[in-house]
């Protein structure tokens, strides 16, 4: 599938587990369908989200193997190379190509320290090892780099990058990306990683969004992208506070942080609105429970996406 | 003069020196009437771009009364009143009080490591000292602490905070903060500190900008904030994409980092295009010089805030 | 005093106040007189420890004088000029002088961002603006910016530094600046600011410690010091041991964290050791109370600081 | 081999690539036989500076069981089982014990955020699920996360882990852990990563030290701790000056940063004394040349570890 023109919105699927922490098939396609019955324009699987960090390779390997087969080429499928450097990630790639998936995500390398040399060959290595279009991940809170807009426009040049997820948080960066693009021919497709954002990031002249939260929202956010095509950006601002208030379901965990209380809260929420069978996580994070629980499903009853009167689920 | 409702542009005003590091007064009010003229809303003294840090009590009251006495009452004066620690600040409030401004603005509490409960209790401490509407600055960049919404609100609800200027360039608690202060009546008027993701943020719902680089060009910020008052989001992207561009004054210097190359670029444009008469800086700060200033130029030009076949002056 | 040689145990001075956060000068005395007894070399005021970032000018100027005073000559007074930027750390330093000082201790700038230029800048312009023997005071955790050995060294040998305080807690970087300084010729004199790992220091080559922790035990700094004169290396290691468990007293508040937690158990064992009259802190510290007290009193008792039948203090 | 008792220098092995990147086997073998020749207690395989981080899983494998071949039970061979989340980390820890080494060395969890919940349920989830001593390896420098000495010595207690290698650089909590490890009699062995201040370390109640260093000048790593062993103090620490000047070969690459300045100055000076055939990285570093290795060949012939008129090798 082409996805050189690849634009809109492209949630990083969630997935989910049963409580023996094997792959819910089920469940799994439930939540793809439900997206791409909402109007999505692409999936990313083994993103942050999709818990790319806690699967062995072969859990990897069935997770897109059963994406690729539930999509079966209704939007196109991405999928991450995320390891921990450029030789690994071109492995994490070449597993992917075989299962046949669109397009490759890849962050820049993390765990040993290295500079901005470094960083650049890593794309460069990692594009000359494979054959599908590559995206680059900013995502600096998980691998302590911030890729530089220039470097990055530099690879869509090349023809290196096919293009950016930005989850950096640095929307003056994202910006100068988006001008250096713009000047440079657009080489580079632009989505941002927001959930709460993205209103602005389309005023900004981003090509999309990877939104998480669209695991549990998918019409909301690809309704507000129907209303930036349409210019019509008060809508698209207030479905954005709408959103953004959904997003409080991340906000409340008592119990844990990071990706038990972000991606935890996504489980939670699908579970109790009947999407996923369990909340259940990979080890060693641990599923939410008791109160966290019960404030994920207040602000899903604020936002009517539980009846106001269901019961939780236990 | 009843600032309770201020919105707008209100820049934070560049302080020019003259070479032999004295305040340059002529220069100083040839900007600020510069800024009134372009139709600004307010006027933020002795804020990080001030050059606040680097100015010992007498400079600041100096400054302070020569911007009191060449506003003159035509637009709101805010003045910044960054110190350590709490009983500093009050300090700093006093002083300003005493020359008479018509709002302070203060930091987090900074050096000294503290948690949630200090940084509240400094808010506190402060207005139960002054008599002046109060501002938060929230600045993790140069304080390192975050400041919560959830505390900002609640500190606007009791009365402490009359607003909050953020330049944390963090979109999403920024997005958070408009929601909950909605929520709660609007006790805060909130103004971003950006000056590339004004657009965002106005769509976002904030009361107003203090773009450090509306001292290069006020007009462009006043026409982008007239825009977005007439709902002209087109316009108001176009000029922002324009003015992310003039940015990228800050983003060439070779020579040094941080103040230097920001604020640095600033008061080299302004000589540049004749509005200083030197870039000089404060000790130990060094002004920018050669290819810097050249580079700043070129960036100038472009903007057409000089005309292409200006020399260098030097 | 001539501090050119000085060495040994110079300790930070934990300043008291009255319930309504006065100086209280009975505490004081009894505080600086009992070091002093004790055997150090030096006291330091007006240093983190000493509460420097929450005092006013006329605070600090209060406790310097006060210092002076109680001190009489019998050990030199270092005093820490603490503020934002390079002409404001002058004006302290003006004070200090005046009231009698005899050495003078300065941080990296900090709230503002700047690079190594503006650091070595801003040590020789302080340098330039002075007359008493300057040392630097290595506090990355405060001023977020770390000082280049081979920088402190090049000042030494400019006679712009008369020494070091090392509180940066990289021993890595100490051991090179020692290094550095004896091939030099050993310009600069090195104190670490460690309370806990002050005996690797001591075979490091330092000349001497700062330890926040000598207010509450200096008997055992002293000790600890002539141990190492006398080349007693259990000895030295088996004093720190003890000190190290000492120290525990700021590892177990629950209110708070940051200097409340820390220079907030100093004062509090002071207190329960009848040293201070209360553990009162400046706004907007909280003093510990309950627990918080509690568990730093079971570490006083194991010390037998306090006799283990004794009542807490309240 | 029963490690419980593991004391003394294990160095973290660096790995000889020829100028192709394949594993250069007759390199490594003089590298391993060196060290032991030295003396050293044991030889720890895939650490940080054993490049694993660049390593695919093929390529672990191939050095862990060459590792085991060469070493043949001379020593005890340690291997690092880095991966990101801890089902990763089981898998290369299942590989490892099938080539047959004596102990797995696991960091906490990176790349994902999470609290100390996760990361100690980590390491029991590990334990769970090898039959291996496993070692924690403290590297917050490379997984953004300190690990807790409380945290640690209870793992001890509760016999998951073995003991620790600190590469923290933060000597106080280390010298916290040593302490609680003594009151919890000694459940752990504790390691220091340090090459700079191994000495503090020993004198501290260290077991022992992993230092990288030890590749280039394994000798005096081991009569460093043999004067440890003998009590004799200045000469632990004369020793130890000796190898701080050594290690300023890490100090001078300007070409990068990180890991390739790091074990880049380790490869380099190993294949300028002849130990290894070239100083080849894998991708994406670069391996240093030009003035980066001038500059380490002056501090080798300072050390007279290279003769003052001995040739650069290209």
């Amino acid at each position: 599938m082409d996805i050189s023109t690849l634009q809109g919105v492209v949630p990083p699927v969630v997935v989910p587990l049963t409580k023996d922490r094997l792959l819910d098939k089920d469940s799994f396609a439930r939540n793809i369908n439900r997206m791409i019955d909402a109007g999505v324009n692409g999936l990313f699987f083994l993103g942050s989200s999709g818990g790319v960090a806690f699967a062995t390779d072969a859990q990897r390997d069935e997770i897109l193997s059963e994406a690729v087969s539930v999509v079966a080429g209704r939007v196109p499928v991405l999928a991450g190379i995320i390891d921990i450097e450029t030789l690994r990630v071109v492995e994490q790639a070449k597993r992917a190509e075989k299962i046949g998936v669109d397009g490759l995500v890849a962050t820049a390398p993390f765990y040993a320290l290295g500079g901005p040399r470094e960083v650049e060959r890593h794309f460069r290595v990692i594009h000359e090892n494979i054959s599908l279009p590559l995206y680059a991940y900013d995502l600096p809170v998980c691998v302590h780099t911030k890729l530089d807009p220039t470097m990055l426009v530099r690879l869509g040049k090349d023809g290196v990058l096919q293009g950016v997820k930005d989850s950096s948080g640095d929307d003056v960066s994202f910006r100068w990306l988006i001008l250096e693009n713009e000047d440079a021919g657009h080489p580079l497709q632009l989505f941002t990683g927001h959930e709460v954002c993205v209103d602005g990031c389309y005023l900004a002249g981003a090509d999309g969004s990877v939104p998480g939260l669209a695991n549990v929202d998918p019409d909301s956010y690809v309704a507000q992208w129907k209303a930036f095509q349409a210019g019509n950006w008060p809508e698209v601002a207030r479905i954005q506070d709408y959103l953004a208030r959904l997003m409080y379901i991340v906000r409340g965990s008592k119990a844990t942080v990071g990706f038990g209380a972000g991606v935890g809260s996504f489980k939670t929420a699908l579970w109790q609105m009947g999407i996923f069978s369990t909340n259940q996580m990979r080890e060693p994070v641990q599923a939410l429970v008791g109160d966290d629980v019960k404030a994920i499903v207040e602000v899903l009853k604020k936002a009517n996406l539980i009846a106001s009167d269901a019961p939780i689920r236990e």
